[in-house]
This record gives structure tokens, sequence and C-alpha cells, in this order.
């Protein structure tokens, strides 16, 4: 701890011992020196001299104030006297402060005068700290002004932030374009800025006692920044620490249960219809190899499998338990499980937290730990782990093995992940129904997948954190490797909070969770489509190596839709240099149009978009293509798609892999075509422009936030 | 002509005699004033006194300024002085200025001192007009400052605009809440502004040479509003009329084209691939039941019809012509198209504007004029009108009878539109393509549709309105019968504009087409799929009666996302009366949540369901119902289907219509579900909460810009 760092720790040392939640002005001012946040100078001087040299050591313009405890009303006494910017201004001003004094109360106590920095008004902005109930600790940073609260223009990031994430937060506003200079104004001192973000946001990492803070305004001008208000509430309240094992203990638990050798299923059943019942059913025609181990009091065998009376019968070690029992038996037979030394409990049943059954939820978790069980759920179908052949759910097996792991908090949003996976036949490696949330979580989730090789793709369907910093930590380090989608439900739910400050009352819980989600380098779907289509092909898609896209198209239309989604998507049309745009003209007729789009026109044969995609994809200074195709009888779908395929394998053979998308126009045919592309490495939708571009940005979101692109 | 628009007009012959393209200051203060624009107070003063009495009449605070032709730098000579309050400072200003004066230049010619009424800054607007390209002359508003510079936050409608859409504008930017007073400030004097707006668009109205105007700023109060600077551009260049035929001779020459008793084909072939084969066929094969007519010099015969030499030798009366011949041959044979007195040539060649042949293309729009044949495209497929099995097409004959009339710039988006279509089972009334619109245009679809009782729906993909303006006043009276879906495609074109205004910069093509087109009543698709979905589902709604929207959901999940959607797309969730909320509590399970969403929970069974959406369509003040299925064993994806369907039969036969839309989640199974109900009635779509909200929000955007929510 720097010296500085223990004054602040003393500051606050008071104000807890006085049972005080905020900071008086001066305890602020205080603070903010401590962590060298600049503040306006001032000193008090008791002369004229004095006051000169103090005016000077700070800079013109200052302000002198009469400090006298019988001199309450400064004004009123003809004791503040502003905009002085010279010394001879000063000496004379400390002497009429001094008479009118004298003249207004002659047996007044003079102090002497106070002599204070005016800071020039370039440009407000507030910066200010917050502690969200999901993420902890964050910094903020926007516009001053009323047009900005009207407009709510501010950004968030997870403190503490490093130098480049403070910078991100001066682009991070819609008004970013303002503090770069506008109209021939000058641009503002942007290193003082970020530098002042960084500190607060050290301030509040440092003291988490600081539940909210603003500088507000901060002055920033072509040279410095000041910040010239400051307001800091505190909470001394201890905080309960949040339960999470290391992420070895994660990584253990979560092998076993997603791997496991043996599964118990408590409360199997021979009675279709029933819970136990299916589960039994979809384990074993799922065509798990482990042991499946039913458990039941009442029965002797079920399904062809030998019954445990109890799950301690079972003779071998039991990985998992499923639990298929009312909520209200739950309790006796986890003490069992837990004895038993199973790594995970799958707990189906509902009946806990989500009808108000908080104490059960809080009874069987205090059981959990104490036997070192995880437990997924309650509340959920269950889980699909498709390397094992696991169906450890109610719901029926998923056949199309592949790199997408998929999760849910809602049972709906997870049927619908299965309905739509099968019948987009998109490849599935996990799909896992977190329900309540009582233990595992989608950090443990993320831990698991990040390590695990049969996953390129996590895909979360996601209503509440419920502890939004940890999710944030692991899904940065993920998503470094691995594309995290994550759509984000409940957008209604932001409301207005009760705040004490303003950057308090700004933070919208959307805008917070967006800002801290692409913070830590996730890919935010819009809605359940977007995640599955995302989750779907990604994986399909190579890394590009460079921003640069250009679009091949066969119709002028698509051509202009195309691009009208990449600006949606921020995606950069390459610049056509003339040598390639040459090239590219040699293969298309002549009122056909080159640039980018490159349009071949729609009378085209297959050879036209074979050279033009050989080209694209041959020239290494493009980096990923979106094919628009036009339904013709000269090159007819089919036929496109074969010659699109073999061309980029050709280029495959080469070692050129680059991502390509495409947009099919025309008769029903095309569906098929679009189908034959998609199995073979292209992501194409037929009557759809927007769409393939979307998941083209989505594989470009996550290459930038994960440093992917060289 | 009122004698103040008298005054207008001389002060602009005088400005078009001396061959000027602005106005000066005075006389744009001499123009606002005649329309009744608030501008400074202002006159000349002689003496000291007289000073003083002008002070009085405008109130105070005034400033003064020399006003001699010898003194150019007033500040320099000490002849302006500013913020006089009262009545003594006025006199004693004066009588410096003029002593200053004659110390500066004792030679001076003093005229007097001008007396300037000051006029507080409470908050700057902008208000101004420009001359769009597309749309002709356009009102503008936003607020004034750098800020809203750089945040882009104007809003445009078509001059002249009455008060409502005056005021729309005060709503119309995102800033809105700043004019209604915020944290405690006084709201603005709104009808001032509004008034200003009305009068600027009233001026640009009567004056069409003024290109462009600024009032910026416009300060305006918590009383009154004054436009402190103006600035006005004007071109006194003839302006070319636009072809514009009656609203009966469209009509009479769409009716003639769209149902016509026969068709020639010029161009006609009996050759396998040729397009006047292709078009042959898809006319006999589409069962169209008037005359099929080809047209070819060299056949006699061209599949089993008689083949004309030249359209002339045809003997009876002919209505359209498809060319389906090379763009070198047309001229020659629409002038004999001509003499035939047909009424529409459906242009399918290309070879003309697009690729450069202007001059060819207007050759070819002349000789139509001269033999008042409207063409469509050139450049185009063709079109389809269902009702008469009318297949003019090279394209393959479309099956789907409906209400939908669809039209497309692109050829390749047409192509996506029939593939679409055919894929959705959309029953389509007609698809029209319209190319390179050397004559044809949206609004005389637009003007056919209306009319058109197989038409409810009209959705058009467009790239560029070749006269924005009469589109827009079509579309607004069309809008209103019947909703009008339009995609524009094309938003990177908007670029930059060089314009010499303000209010001209800031008018990217982008914003001002959203603005008009929301004027117009025209729902705005963001993609293709938004505009085809549109097309599908708004004929199947029925007309919502109110805002009062009420989610029944099987999913919390799903609910959750719904209320999202319905956020985004701003429709209203509908606040629970207690009754009502009682009365749904009586059907489902105690730990469900009643609310709005009402979640029945996962596990119920059909009648749950059922009892909930008769509920829901019974009780009179819940206006639309959006369902959220969850597929469980115990309701099955058909059981809920059918019951859905049957509860909603029994309301209509009660008399009771309201919209429904269904997102339903699960496996596979329900996709035939989805399909069923929306083929009676309900737009339901599987594993999607979005779409089915999107469509129902177009029919509000509909139903509220045409008055038809009650």
């Amino acid at each position: 701890m720097t010296t500085d760092q223990m004054s602040a720790r003393k500051i606050m040392d008071t104000v807890h011992s006085e049972g005080r939640t905020a900071l008086t002005p001066s305890e602020c001012q205080a603070i903010c020196s401590c962590y060298g946040i600049p503040v306006p100078k001032e000193g008090v001087a008791h002369s004229a001299n004095e006051a000169v040299r103090l005016a000077e050591t700070m800079g013109y313009p200052v302000i002198l104030k009469i400090v006298s405890p019988d001199i309450l009303h400064k004004t009123d006494a003809g004791g503040v006297i502003a905009d002085l910017s010279e010394a001879a201004q000063v000496e004379e001003s400390y002497d009429t402060i001094i008479d009118n004094a004298r003249n207004y109360k002659a047996d007044a106590q003079i102090v002497g005068v106070q002599v204070q920095q005016m800071v020039p008004a370039a440009q407000e902005v507030i910066i200010g700290g917050l502690t969200d109930p999901t993420f902890g600790k964050l910094v903020a940073f926007g516009l001053g002004g009323i047009l900005v609260e009207v407009l709510k223009d501010i950004t968030f990031r997870l403190a503490p932030v490093n130098r480049d994430e403070a910078y991100s937060m001066l682009d991070g506003i819609k008004a970013a374009e303002l503090l770069r200079g506008v109209r021939g104004g000058d641009p503002v001192d942007r290193d003082a800025l970020a530098d002042i973000i960084q500190k607060v946001s050290q301030l509040l990492t440092d003291i988490p006692e600081i539940m909210e803070m603003d500088l507000n305004p901060v002055f920033v001008g072509t040279e410095g920044a000041t910040a010239v208000d400051c307001r800091i509430l505190v909470d001394f309240t201890e905080k309960v620490p949040v339960f999470r094992p290391s992420q070895d203990e994660i990584l253990t638990a979560m092998n076993r249960i997603m791997k496991p050798d043996a599964v118990a299923v408590i409360g199997a059943s021979a009675e279709e219809g029933k819970i136990g019942n299916s589960v039994m059913k979809n384990l074993i025609n799922g065509g798990y190899e482990g042991e499946i181990l039913p458990v039941n009091p009442k029965a002797d065998e079920i399904l062809g499998r030998k019954c445990y009376r109890s799950v301690l019968d079972i003779p071998g070690k039991v990985d998992i338990a499923v639990f298929a029992i009312p909520a209200k038996f739950v309790l006796q037979t986890l003490e069992d499980v837990g004895k038993k030394g199973v790594a995970g409990a799958i707990m189906i049943p509902s009946g806990f937290a989500e009808i108000g059954e908080t104490a059960l939820q809080q009874d069987m978790v205090e059981i959990a730990r104490k036997h070192n069980i995880r437990i997924m759920g309650p509340n959920i179908y269950g889980f699909y782990y498709t390397p094992q052949n696991l169906c450890a759910t109610f719901c029926t097996p998923y056949d199309y093995k592949g790199a997408a792991a998929l999760s849910s908090q809602s049972g709906g949003v997870g049927m619908a992940i299965i309905g739509f996976s099968r019948t987009a036949k998109m490849g599935v490696s996990a799909i896992v129904g977190l329900g309540n949330k009582s233990d595992l979580d989608e950090d443990d989730l993320l831990t698991f997948f990040e390590q695990d090789d049969n996953t390129q793709v996590i895909a979360m369907h996601v209503e509440d954190l419920k502890d939004g910093r940890t999710f944030a930590e692991v899904a940065s380090r993920v998503s470094k490797k691995k594309p995290v989608v994550v759509l984000k439900a409940g957008r209604t739910q932001a409301g207005a909070r009760a705040a004490a400050s303003h950057t308090g009352a700004l933070a919208g819980n959307t805008k917070v969770y967006e800002d801290i989600l692409q913070q830590s380098g996730v890919i935010q779907a819009r809605n359940l489509n977007d995640m599955l289509q995302f989750a779907r092909g990604l994986p399909v898609l190579p890394t590009p190596k460079g921003e640069n896209i250009l679009i091949i198209t066969g119709a002028g239309g698509s051509g202009v839709l195309l691009s009208d989604a990449c600006v949606e998507h921020g995606l950069k049309l390459m610049h056509m240099p003339q040598d390639l745009d040459a090239a590219f003209r040699e293969f298309i007729p002549p009122f056909g149009a080159a640039g980018n789009p490159v349009d071949i026109t729609g009378g085209e044969p297959p050879s036209t978009y074979q050279n033009t995609i050989k080209l694209g994809l041959e020239d290494d200074r493009i980096h990923a293509l979106i094919l628009g195709y036009w339904h013709t009888i000269i090159t007819p779908p089919m036929v496109f798609a074969r010659l699109a395929v073999e061309t980029i394998a050709q280029a495959k053979e080469k070692g050129i892999h680059k991502p390509i998308v495409a947009s099919l126009v025309g008769d029903v045919e095309v569906e098929e075509a679009a189908e034959y592309l998609y199995d073979h490495g292209i992501v194409a939708y037929p009557y759809r422009m927007e769409l393939p571009v979307a998941v083209l940005g989505a594989k470009y979101t996550w290459a930038r936030g994960a440093g992917a692109l060289s």
C-alpha cells in the first residue's frame, strides 16, 4: 500500500468511525489528491503578496474568497472576486476583500483569503464509479451536461481498467467525435481523461467501501483535465464472500460431470410418461456407454438394468446422479448421494426458488457444499454431452455431433435450442440447462468448454448472472480462445434503479450488461435466432486474417442489400486497388461493375462465378468473401453451389482459408443449394442478405476481441 | 397571395435581378418577417431619447451599434455596447457611441445608432429547409450546438407541414425530452417552435426558388422563440416539370395492364431457353384465360397459338405487349405497339440505362409518351397478377393466390420474393418487377393496388424513388387504407452531400428517407426477410382496437424474450387490472405468475392454455395476444395448435377479432404446429420470439398511422 493509499484509508476510517455514508467535499478532494486525480489548486493567503505567489504557482485565472469563520455569506460580504488574470488584479483584490470583510463585520476573525485556480470549461465530462449488484465495481465515463443526461450517452467497464480499456471508454460513447475536436475545434486531452478514468477505477478497487462516486463535472481542455466537483458515497457493511471453487476444483468436478463413467438415475421408473423413465430411456437409446444405474426403492430392475434401493447400495463409483424425484424428497437423497462421493447432482425437479421455496433450495445447496457435490439446476431439463453419447435429460436424444456447446437458463429456450438444432442439423457438443443456477453457473461451463476439444463455440442464453464479475473474468479469458455468444434476456427488467449519484442513475441494467459483455470479448446476440445462427455458423468459418471484405454478386440488388448489412454489422468493404479491379474486370462483362461489390451481372455462365471467386480467394489482400448468387438457367443453383465448393477446396489445397458466406436468391431450388454450401463450409442462406453477413460480423467481432486478426 | 407574400416575392425579384444565389442578412430577416417568423426587434435611433423609446417598445436588454457607412469595424470604433437593461444606460450609451465614433473618424457620416433586442438563450434549436433531390421541399428541426451536429439529432418532413406534423417534429428527435424540461427545468414554448416550423415550411412551398434555409440558432424560452440568425440560398433556374398523369389516367392504364384481355408477346419463340419461349409457356401454363398473341415475323404458330408478323397484324384489341427482344429492336417495335393502342409495354430486355444506354432509354420513353403507352421496366423479370392467372414473366408460374402485392426494383430481389413466397406458401396477388423504372413507378402501382380488392397489403423493395414526393403523397393516402411496407435498400449510398447550409449538410439520405416514409404512414422493413414476413403476416392479422397487449406463455423464458421484443417494437404490455389478474389466477397453478406475461408454467394440460386464451380473447380491455407455447408431453404441439384455433374460432362466432401471434418452443414437431396455426390466422413461428412480435409491431405501426386504432 502506498503512502497515499494509506492516507485515503485514513480518511475512510474517519468517515466509518463517524457513521457517515457520504464524504464531505474536502474529504472527496483529499481522496482524489491521494490518487493523483487533478482537482483545482488552492491555498490560503495571508497577505496580498502571498496571494500573488499562490496565483503564480497555480496559473491564472484565479478566484479569491474570504476565509473567516464569522462570514458565512461570502458574496454578500464582498468576499469573492473571480476571473483574476494577472498579479496586479490579485494584489488589489486581496486588499479589497479584506477591506470589504472589515466593513461588513468589524470584529470578524479573518483567517486569510483563499486563492483557487479557475479551470477553463473547454468540455465537461463525467467520470464515475458504482457498485453494480451483478458486476461489482464499475467505472463510468460520459459527457457532462443536461443533453447527455437526456441522451444517456455513457459507458461502463469493470474496475480496475488498464490503459487500453480507459481509452476504449473515450471511444465508447456516441458523441466520441466531440472529444476529437469538431468543426475546427481542438481535440481534448485524451491522455488526461484516460488517466483519471484509470485512477478512479483503481480507487474503487482499493477501497471497496466506495459504493458510488461522481467526478462531475470534469473539465477537460487541450491540455489537462480537472475534477471540479466530487461526490463519494460509502457503505461499510461487511459483504458475504461469494462461493467460488478454484479452477482446478471446477475442472475436476466438471470433467466428471460432463464425461462420467457411471450415471445414477434417482427415481428411475419403468412407467411410461414419468421423468425417471424418460431419463433412463434417453441414456440407453442415446448410446451412452458408461454405467447406467437406476435407483428406486420399489424396483429390482428397470429397462433391463439392475435397480438399486439407494445410491449407497451401488457397488462402484458414481460420477453423477440425475434426480427425477419430487423436490420434497431431494434433501434426504442428496445426503446419500454426497456420502457416495458423487461429483454432480443433475437436479431436474422443480419446486425450489422459482416458486418461492428459497429456503429449500438453500438447504439443498448447503448439503451439496458439505459433500462437495456440484448441482446443476434445479428446475432443468438436464443436459446433453454428445461426444459421450450422453443424454442426461427427459427430452429426446440429440443426434448431430459437432462443435457448438449451448446452454439456457430457461427450459423453454432449451427446448427451442434442441428443436432448432435438430432441424438445422447443427453440430452440437453439449446442451445444458442451468435453471435456477443454485450452484453451477455459466462460468463453470465456460471453464469446462474452454479446455474441451470437442467444443469450438459456446452460446449461452442468460437471464441474469448470479456472479457477473466472475463470469466476465472467465469469459474474457475463454473468449480469447473460442467465441462466446451470449443472448441476454430480460431487457425490460432494467427499469429505474434507486441511486443517489448521477453515475448510478445513468446505469441502466441493459447498458451495463452490454458494455461489460463487450469488454469481456463476448459476442452479443440480439435474439434467440441470432444466438443459434451464430452457434451454427461460427465453427464453420475460418478466422479472417484482416478486415478487407469483398462482395461478389450476380444480382446488383443483392449487392446493395449485402453492402447495407456490412454497414450494419461494422464490416469494412475493401477499397479496391486498381490492379485488382482490373483483374476482376477481365472476367466480367463490360457493363458489369467492378469495384466492391463486384457485380458480375445476372446472365453469366458458371465460369464467371468460378473465376471471380478464385481470384477473390487467391489475392491475399482480400480477407473474406460475401457471395451473392442469382438463380438463372445459365448457372442453376446446384451448379453454382458445386463450383463454389470445388473452387474453395482447390484454394484450401494451396493453404488458403478465408471465411465465405453466401446469399442465394431465386426460386425454391436455392434452398437445396444453400444447404449444400453450408455442409461444405460456406455459411449460406436462401432469400436472405442480412443473416449471412450477421454471422460473418459475429466472426469478426470475435476475431477482433481475441486479437486473432493479424 | 397575401400582401406579405407579395413583399417576400418582391425581395426575391431583387435577388434574381441582381443574379445572386444568397440573400443578405437583412433580406433574410425581412422575408422572415413577411411570414411572421419572429426575429430580434430592431430600429435605428437618431437621438438618445429615440434610442430609449425604441428600447422600451422592444423590451430590455438591448444592444446598441453605430450605423455608419464609413465605420466598418464597429467594435474597434467603440461603436457597440451590449447588455443594456435600463433607460439610463441606453441614454448614456447612445452618447458614448456617438462620441466614440467621432473620435474614431471625425469625418464619418453617422446615420444613427441601431437598437436591437437581445434574446435570452434558453435553448438553441435549428429550424431549416432544404430541397431534396428525391422528395423536394423539406423542413428540418433539430437541437442547436456542436453536440447535436455530432449526434446528428435532426428530423425532416415534407413541406408544407400541418400543425400536428410540426409538433411531431418536436417529438421526433432523440433529445425530445429536453424540450419538455429536464431536472426541474421549465419546458420550452413548443407552440412557438411548431409555429416557426409551419411558417418555414410554408415559405419553402410558396417560394420554391429557396433551395436551402437555416434559422440557426433559434432561441426558444418558456415563452416565445426567436430566429437569431438566418441564411437563405436560392436558385432561379427553371425546373423541368415531372411527368405525372392524372389519377384517372393512371388507373385506366393500370387496370388494362394488370387485368388485360389480350397479351401480345413481342419476340415470342418456340425455342426452349429463349425468354420469348418462357414468357409464352408461363402465360399458357399459368392458366391465363385472356388472349395470348405471339408476335414474331419468322413464325406462323408458336405453342399452338397463331403467330403474327407484327402487332399491327393482330385483328382485335391488345392491352399489353410483353417485350422479349433485344434492346436494339425495341424502338421500332414500340412505334407499332403504340399505333396498335396498347396500354402497357412490359419491357423485359436489359441494355438500357443500367449499362449506360440512357439515350436509348430516353428515346424509348418518348415514343411511349407519344402513344400514351406506359412502360414497365426495362430490365425486369416481368410481373404476376394472380387473380387473372397472369404470369407475364420469364420466371416460373406462381401458385398461391392471396392478398399480398409485392414489387422489386432488382431482378435478384424479385427472384427471392418468388422463392420465399412459394416456400412459405404466401398468398400473393401480384409480384411486379420495376427495374430501371423508366416510366411506371411505385406510385403507379400503389394507385392500382389501392383500389384492387384482391390486394390487402403492398410490400415494395426500393433502391431509389424517381419521384419521392409523388410517392410520399400517394403512400400517405394508400396507407390509410392498406398497409404499405417498404424496404429501402442502399443505406451505404447515403454518403456526404455537398451542401452550403447546416440543414443541408445534416440531411443524410437515410434519415430523410426514414422520416418521410414514416410521415407517409409506410411500415419500414429493416431487411428483405422482414419485408416478406410482414407481407405474409399483415393480411392474416385483424386490426387491433387498442394498445393493450397480453402475453400468455407456458415458458417463463419465452415470456421474457417476448417482452424484450415488445419493448424493441414499441408495443405496450398491458398493465393488468386487479380483477383480470385474479381471473387469470383462477386458471393457473399457484406458483404460476399472473401479471403480464401470464406465465401458466410448463406442466399444464391443454385446458389451461384454452381457458387463458379464451379469457384473453373475451375480455375487451385486451386488444392483442402473444402466445408462448412450450412443448410438453401433457400438451403436445398439435394439441395446442388445434385448441388455439378452436378457441379463436369460438370467439369469432361471438364477433371477437383480435390479432394473435405465437412463438413455439420445443422439438421439431412445433414446426408443423406453427404452420397449422399460420394457416388458421395466427402468425406463428417455431423457435423464435422476435419475429412474431415484429409482425404484430408492423400491424400496430400501420394501425396507428392509419388512425385505425379506436
